[in-house]
């Protein structure tokens, strides 16, 4: 991609690695970027900038926000004994969107995959083990996306939790197979919430 | 959205408003940068800023680059006496990738568009007539989108050329029906480039 000069390619290249864009979606983006750059290029460089800065992932439960423990770990009104297991941020976003849930996240950070070698040391599992034994938990809601690798990682956990007084459920009517959390509309997860079963 | 910190959403929404994204891609993307926020979001950030600082639109052909001339237009071996005239930068970056052209640009900014009330003096088209009547231009090659305003644009273009001794031909070949430039192969651009016909 020679034929732009040094510093646009080089955010172009940035740019194309995102998730969700191309090497085309890149360039239409910075284009459009640079002929508002007053307007949106440094004002989207600032805010990056600021995120940069102040964002951190809670100390707790995995969840994205400005301080070492998220807003929703830190409510003592959220703190009724459930346990919401999700992927990743973008599906706690989903269920917060869906306003169903009033208990506590934990984000797992993926799935287990022997495909691309993920273990259970490589996601927040053992720290959720500790969370259901010290943090008063009575039922852990296993929110994982309907696909193989997430069914696979709601049995590994269930089978952790074997033994335990906690009761495991899942999210069951209105997720469709293969399908992904974060694409549902709230409706549906709150249907699916509501119907949920015991894993 | 208010599940996100405040500095996040304000994130997500200027990220939501590019080209090609969503609400769905930016929430994605920006959770992808903060998870990696010093590989990853700082140096987007200062690339951003860099770009912001260095990019400037070519004031004769409006070609986007880090001078106020651009490298095509400052080019002596450029000055063939053709002019390619397209429609963003993006189409110009999609014929230099193809190799085929081994003349200047002429970048509109656009196309005539009755319905988003954009005229010819909303575009570059009095400048490339500056352009054909002063810089020993004896072709002007057309390689608008073949959508039915790059074509009307086109028409109107020639129609302004009309009794001038400038040759004025458009891509031909290979350019399917309702394509837009930048979403074709290399080759399929220089074939189309090498078939131009009288227009
Ligand atoms: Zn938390
Ligand atoms: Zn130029």
């Amino acid at each position: 991609m020679s034929e732009a000069p040094r510093d646009i390619e080089n955010l172009i290249e940035m740019m194309a690695k995102l998730p969700g864009l191309g090497p085309r979606s890149a360039r239409r983006a910075v284009l459009h970027l640079i002929r508002k750059r007053a307007l949106l290029l440094t004002p989207l460089a600032d805010a990056m900038h600021q995120v940069a800065i102040s964002a951190r992932e809670c100390l707790n439960c995995g969840n994205v926000g400005v301080t070492d423990i998220c807003e929703i770990c830190a409510s003592e009104k959220r703190g009724n004994g459930q346990i919401c297991v999700v992927e990743d941020v973008a599906d706690l976003w989903a269920m917060e969107r869906g306003k169903a849930f009033a208990g506590r996240y934990h984000v797992l950070g993926g799935t287990l995959s022997a495909l691309d070698n993920v273990g259970p040391e490589d996601l927040r599992i053992p720290r959720l083990l500790d969370r259901v034994a010290t943090e008063g938990v009575n039922e852990v809601i296993l929110a994982l996306n309907a696909t193989v690798d997430g069914q696979t990682t709601a049995h590994y956990i269930a089978e952790q939790l074997e033994g335990t007084e906690v009761a495991v459920t899942s999210l069951a009517q209105g997720v469709p197979i293969g399908g992904e959390l974060d694409y549902l509309d709230d409706g549906t997860i709150s249907a699916a919430l509501k119907a949920r079963k015991s894993f």
